[in-house]
């Protein structure tokens, strides 16, 4: 029987998350099943919500289970089908998570255009960038002429965030970790701005960068980001929390003065892209055209193989990749 | 001249309000211009909100003004007109403030229907009750079988959000300082349960008495009740935050783990009731039906003469009031 490799949860992070965690495995490849296609991974997508599930806690999905492969967003190649829907050569999104192949009943499996690089549908036209849409359009609802701050601007997420409302006629604000971030958010993202928080005093440049204060927020961040947009935050402001990737591996933190919310009838709300199927059609088309059309731009941090998947996802949670964190499958 | 009395605001409070931040007065009363009218105050609200207004800081509103008026509801009679909208004998509601009469010009005034008590349009089908339709209808958008928490409860707002809450068919558990308090609220107001936090460990008996979870949270009170309620909210809850009333005396506090809003999706939403005019008329219309048919019922705590509003008012600070509190005016 012919195998493939996975990497499974080999046990639940005390603390920071560690490469001990992981576990690659070869494992066999069943034959399919009637309705059944295999697919070959090509791409495989680390996301920060992956850090969330790796913990045993209430969260807003259930834990990834130990010993099995861990969850993500995958895109690959139909190799062999046994289902009418599919041929061999389609090129399909799914959620294979971290293993070379995948069998599906094609339920779940999504049909992309080969017009555009197969990575795009694990970011700008997948996960990542409905997540930006929905998060943009259907939580902060901007209008033009607002000032819209993104943290975390320069990865999958927040890049599309800040050009999706640079196209809404915004100002655009975004705040990275680092010279090269926030000189790509602005020369290539076309953003007015970008706060480098490793070296800024995030607060000082926020009211310079914003001197209308703040209506809209994007935060993927958290903690001392968070804080410090929270009183800058006009009346009838907006946070779509998206993430707090900040806390994910530390002490979780607090949030100073939730008085604002009150004082300037500021909204909050959390959300979670997959449950909100309903705009990923409309989101997708959108994305796929601003793509195509070269006005929204994207960047990769592309790692190659299997095995290399764990140390990508940890640098992920520090920051230190640079764009949608990829894994390209051999 | 005729004369009047009114209570001015004499200096802004260094920590917490005090009666030596007011001050009486007696004015002169000058005689109505054409298109204006006269009106003999019979009642005046009292408001936590004013209390946010004696600062000099930034908030919702602009500052009450130092040495002029207090800022405030009223009801009273038409007793003198040069407005042909209003006649000698007219019940209309107003914002004269905490003084005895009112001279206006009509553009404010609202005519108020005599076969309900006049104050109950400072109360029920007034502001207060507007303020609890509004975040009820509007913000946590309660479904039947939803659990509904109130904090102050046995208040002006409160007893309206639990009694419209229990009218959608929902479960609803108060929460009030004080075993008659509570009682009130159960055995008049119709509530589920009521929890006093002065006596009762707020954690263990949200957690018996919500065994469901908490799906929206009407906030009046901020601080502990918060911390308390968030970590127990449903995935999707809402909290509509119209008030922190544990810290307009105090320290600001801080929200504990405000990771809850992102694990749990939940929607934080701060709002103040003169911004949403549009919403009056159907919720004074719902209030009033409510009040007259008797499925809204209320409680007044009535100090008797102007000179007495101030420590009305402190009292009110500390829960001391029992239900609205009102000022008659001789």
């Amino acid at each position: 029987m012919p195998t493939h490799r996975r990497i499974v949860l080999a046990s639940r992070p005390q603390g920071a998350a560690s490469a001990a965690n992981f576990r690659l495995e070869t494992v066999e490849l069943p034959p399919l099943a009637d309705g059944q296609v295999l697919v070959r991974n090509h791409w495989l997508s680390l996301d920060p919500y992956m850090r969330g599930r790796m913990n045993d806690a209430r969260s807003y999905a259930a834990p990834q289970p130990l010993n099995e492969t861990m969850i993500g967003g995958t895109v690959g190649i139909v190799v062999e089908s046994r289902n009418p829907k599919f041929a061999v050569g389609d090129p399909v999104a799914g959620g294979f998570g971290w293993q070379e192949c995948g069998i599906s009943d094609g339920t779940t499996l999504r049909k992309v255009d080969p017009a555009l690089p197969l990575s795009v549908y694990l970011g700008a036209v997948g996960m990542p960038g409905v997540t930006a849409w929905y998060g943009l359009n259907r939580i902060i609802e901007p209008k033009a002429g607002e000032t819209i701050v993104v943290s975390a601007a320069s990865g999958a997420v927040g890049s599309v965030v800040g050009q999706l409302a640079k196209m809404a006629g915004c100002r655009v604000v975004g705040i990275a970790g680092g010279t090269d971030k926030c000189s790509y958010v602005v020369d290539t993202l076309k953003f007015d701005a970008c706060i480098d928080y490793k070296s800024e005093d995030l607060g000082r440049r926020l009211d310079e960068l914003c001197p209308r204060g703040i209506d809209g927020n994007f935060e993927n961040v958290g903690g001392d980001i968070l804080n410090a947009l929270v009183p800058r935050m006009n009346p009838h402001g907006r946070i779509a929390l998206c993430g707090m990737i900040a806390e994910y591996d530390a002490t979780p933190m607090v949030l100073n003065n939730p008085r604002w919310f009150l004082l300037n009838r500021l909204k909050l709300q959390g959300f979670i892209i997959s449950e909100h199927m309903q705009d990923w059609p409309q989101a997708l088309q959108e994305l796929a055209a601003g793509v195509a059309s070269g006005r929204i731009r994207f960047r990769e941090s592309v790692v190659r193989g299997l095995e290399n998947a764990p140390a990508a996802f940890l640098g992920l949670l520090k920051g230190r990749n640079f764009g949608k964190q990829l894994v390209q499958l051999s």
